[in-house]
């Protein structure tokens, strides 16, 4: 089946560009990232946002300097890189995949400056190369959270689906294709999708402005609801299951994921929808413990207040806008990685892949 | 201690004014009504919202028109009566209050003809003193309500409070002080109320533009919170106690209230949170068996898609915009009325005053 593609990112050869989600569904309008300032610049104030496009911009704003710069050493090389990641990683604190990117890249690095064999210039073109394959890993890793989201959903059977999602996992968040909205792209390749409902996700409005965006321009049946509509859809609707995202999954299986995944995840179980988690492994962090150990990025009341310059909310009232909450594991039914499906238990087995 | 009025109906002799709702954080201006087809469309298209000002806002646009009209005879009086009503109760279906007062005035009227002491004219000054009477008597239920959720919620102790509200029920959805917002009200003058959480209520925002704006106008300590925090702040909040308002509670105690508040409802017993419900007797419709039976208004897509002139939602996407939602009487600790809090199995001991 013929898919058309959304482009969040074009990359070619040290040029950057990003298209601006801050002016969707408005404008489609790209916006060139040159250096790391512009890179972070781009993921502080959410022109690019989603966890695994957040990893790749940051890393491809490296690249593009990297194509452009010249090192003494193979030293100096390594210790602007760790530089440069030390800055990049305070642009949003939640998302753990690009401080694990980082983490990646700059062990790599270290290994090359030990390698006798390898010049300053080689080393800077493996770096280069190592980047621009998250690219193509990100997206052949989402093709297989897709099919192993939608075996599982399905459950041997071929019945069509009605599945809630939240916030914005597609292609806008990674580097092409997603991750739960992945798993929505694969089941509705096979012509299962009876229905997709999307919740607004305010303050944002990644759902009504992005989610909504993708769900129209590939011509899956689907349907807008409030966040205050969850609980209503659920007794209306025989939901066949939540797929959401996630910025970090820790260890124990508590998931941080935009601000509302949580009371999705208590209203689906109060309704027996079960609630899946579709993430990369680059998104599991086994450094932490429990969700209560997560940062939780809280954001400028102006994000809730006005809409454009329009101001909403009444003049002097504060707000409290934190930007992502946590859902304890018992309410996971299932973790989707590229790897397959894990029950929250069990993904101390991903273990080995890191 | 000194009450500052913000006032949503200025009603004199036949004049009548309503604060337009539509413009409010913005704008503070009063709308004039002066007929009963203007009446419908300031109910329809939510100039004036909330169950009770709408009964109110109803039945003076009638009061408006008997002030100057004259009528051959009592029965000409009274199918003018009925007329207006049946056509008053479709500008929106689910509010049970205007229907109830619509009844009440009918029977009277038509026991009026009845009575050969009462002349036509006598009959129209006793139907406009009736009507007048529903502003009094709603504020007095309003503070008689007040009083009796502080006290249930307060249980004995005086330990400072937090609460959370959904959409509006304050001095803007009722002639004056509110049915849940008045319980804060009252809290808030016996100085126990350390903090009020209040919903952003998408689409209209009656929490983000009208609670929020009643709240720092009264000088309540308060804070907004999307509606899909409500979860993430029972994790990370002591809250006392939820208080919503009612658009229709029925015989089993299931209750219509604005989309969002049934999944309040779960999280809040989800997190242990006690959940009161405060209505007037007029909210109470015993014709009614259970929540199943109550129609739910759907309000165009064009309040979901829009803020003010500007598209926020993607172009060609299909919204579902349920007005409200059902919340089972499961779920609700109490019901908050002028006569005392009853829990929802009991609320068959308020048919005495029906």
């Amino acid at each position: 089946m013929f898919r058309k593609t959304l482009k969040s990112i074009k990359y070619n050869e040290g040029d950057l560009e990003i298209l601006d989600q801050l002016l969707l569904p408005g404008k489609s309008e790209y916006r060139k990232i040159i250096d790391v300032e512009e890179g972070w610049e781009a993921i502080h104030n959410m022109h690019v946002r989603g966890a695994p496009a957040i990893a790749i911009v940051g890393c491809l704003s490296i690249a593009v300097e990297l194509y452009r710069n010249s090192y003494e050493s193979k030293e100096e090389l390594h210790d602007y890189l760790a530089k440069k990641f030390d800055y990049l990683v305070t642009a949003r604190p939640t998302a753990v995949n690009l401080m694990k990117e980082a983490e990646i890249l700059t062990e790599y690095s270290g290994e090359m400056i030990g390698n006798a064999e390898l010049s300053t210039e080689d080393m800077r073109i493996c770096l280069i190369k190592a980047i621009e394959d998250l690219l193509s890993k990100d997206i052949c890793d989402n093709k297989t959270i897709g099919t192993f989201g939608a075996d599982e959903i399905l459950n041997g059977q071929n019945n069509p689906c009605i599945i809630l999602t939240h916030c914005n996992t597609g292609s806008l968040a990674t580097a092409d294709y997603g991750t739960a909205l992945g798993v929505i792209r694969t089941l509705h390749e096979r012509s299962l999708i009876e229905q997709v409902y999307c919740t607004e996700t305010r303050p944002f409005m990644q759902g009504a402005r992005l989610t909504a965006y993708e769900l129209v321009y590939e011509g899956i049946p689907s349907t807008l609801i409030c966040d205050s509509a969850v609980a209503a859809l659920f007794k209306n609707t025989r939901v066949t299951a939540v797929v959401v995202g996630a910025d970090r999954v820790v260890a124990n299986g508590d998931t941080a994921n935009k601000i509302g995944t949580y009371q999705i995840a208590v209203l689906a179980k109060y309704h027996n929808v079960p609630f899946y988690v579709c993430a990369p492994l680059s998104s599991i962090d086994f450094d932490i413990k429990t969700g209560h150990d997560i940062v939780i990025e809280e954001r400028s009341e102006k994000e809730m207040a006005f809409v454009g310059e329009t101001r909403i909310a009444a003049q002097g009232i504060t707000c409290w806008n934190p930007a992502f909450d946590v859902t304890p594991s018992s309410l996971i039914t299932g973790i989707v990685t590229e790897k397959g499906v894990f029950h929250p238990e069990k993904i101390g087995d991903l273990l080995q892949y890191s």
